[in-house]
């Protein structure tokens, strides 16, 4: 028997790939957590090469959701990374429109 | 000032890309509600092309996480979507995950 499960628009479709995509949702999350988070620190915390992490801060960048700042700490070349208001409102939104998904998966559960 | 995050291994970190994937997290939670779905209804839920669907449904049985079974309503060719006991597993492990990244979030918002 075929059950016919809930009609409304599923969560998922509004879901932003941008934000949504694993790597690019654990640099919102640090970032929100850490207000600035340092390049090497969003590397190490999310087990990333470099390069990977690079091509991803640029899709968050380009979508207006981070600020990159490139500057020294002693003679070290350092690069932050700070969420915009656009990306704590996308992080914001994501989180609310998973926590539907879940309550929906664990209703029939 | 810099705030030192938490450092604990980062929740997103233990996501399953074939899983978390947003077509194919929606695979598989209406899948789960639904215990044997179709494919015309999963393609309309998630407002994707038959293509679309296909591509993603073939990722996920190749992960074993689905079984697709191919039969006949009448005269009219019908394809059903249903989860595997691994399938179950699966989303039950990226809810539990996703719990906990919601969690640290909202700790700090």
């Amino acid at each position: 028997m075929t059950a016919s499960p809930d009609t409304s628009d599923h969560p998922v479709i509004g879901l932003d790939e941008v934000v949504h995509q694993r790597v690019r949702l654990g640099i919102l999350a640090i970032g929100h957590e850490a207000r600035r988070v340092e390049f090497g620190y969003l590397r190490d915390q999310l087990d990333l090469t470099a390069g990977n992490l690079s091509k991803h801060l640029s899709v968050l960048e380009a979508a207006g959701l981070i600020d990159i700042e490139k500057g020294y700490e002693g003679k070290r070349g350092r690069t932050w990374v700070t969420l915009t208001p656009a990306g704590d409102a996308a992080l914001a939104a994501e989180i609310s429109r998973l926590k539907v998904l879940i309550a929906r998966v664990e209703e029939k559960t």
